[in-house]
């Protein structure tokens, strides 16, 4: 299954996030940006996520929002910045239980052999705000994304 | 006169700048947010500077272009993320001739005694993101912008 790396150096407000999946980058694509897709991966799984907003366009929105059993909700937004392509996807990221900490992802896909590396580089605009979404439980909801986007590639392929 | 400190630690992809105004908060607030009198402060001497878009609200865009004797044009352009007010500003920064290379600028502005300190963290993708605007003349930039602002704002004071 695909494991994430996640890499967070001391001082340095980023965090590194390295992926490989069994699967063509196009596809890898489509599950990045085709809101049917992502709503079956992206968080937590006991989480219902809905993409409420997705311009996936220089300069578009896009805002998710993951709401737990009891109904209580968590939205995120921010906005695409150069025209995404399965090269890669630019875009602000900013959770709006904590508005003002903007986050930019840089996610370059590359493909080799029919296998697609993920790498998303996160900058925040402070070590602070890198260590906050660290703590928040960030990794376990990595975790299950991967395992989900693993199913997902999987069940699309198997089509 | 304002002289603006710049700080970029190695191997932190950030430029840390911070100036001193003589002019309370909300007259800063204007020069930096005011097409007529940003035209009148921003980027070298020798370049036409126009604002072509400056809607400054929660996901507006900007865009200017500083334009030579000779003609020759550059164009930057980004969104405000979060509403603009006194208290700061954050938006996402592009030069047009290196297009997918994104930063984020936080600027915080506080006032004492009349005085008024802004503080712009910009946050890049990469090290070399940093060190390429470093290195693009950024600093003769800054000076520039730096002797008009002080002049613009003793002329808007004077008043």
């Amino acid at each position: 299954m695909a494991k994430t790396q996640i890499t967070a150096e001391p001082g340095i407000p980023q965090i590194i996030m390295t992926c490989e999946f069994d699967a063509p980058r196009d596809l890898v694509y489509r599950a990045y940006t085709d809101p049917e897709l992502l709503q079956q991966w992206l968080g937590p799984r006991e989480y219902t996520m809905t993409v409420t907003e997705n311009d996936v366009r220089d300069g578009g929105r896009w805002r998710f929002v993951h709401a737990d059993a009891e109904g209580h909700e968590h939205g995120f937004h921010g906005v695409f910045h150069g025209d995404p392509s399965p090269e890669g996807i630019v875009r602000t990221f900013e959770y709006e239980g904590a508005p003002g900490h903007v986050s930019m992802e840089t996610l370059t896909l590359t493909e080799t052999g029919g296998r697609t590396r993920a790498r998303t580089v996160s900058s925040f605009q402070a070590v602070e705000d890198r260590d906050a979404m660290i703590s928040s439980g960030m990794e376990r909801g990595v975790h299950d994304s991967d395992e989900r986007i693993t199913e997902l590639l999987a069940r699309l392929q198997a089509d």
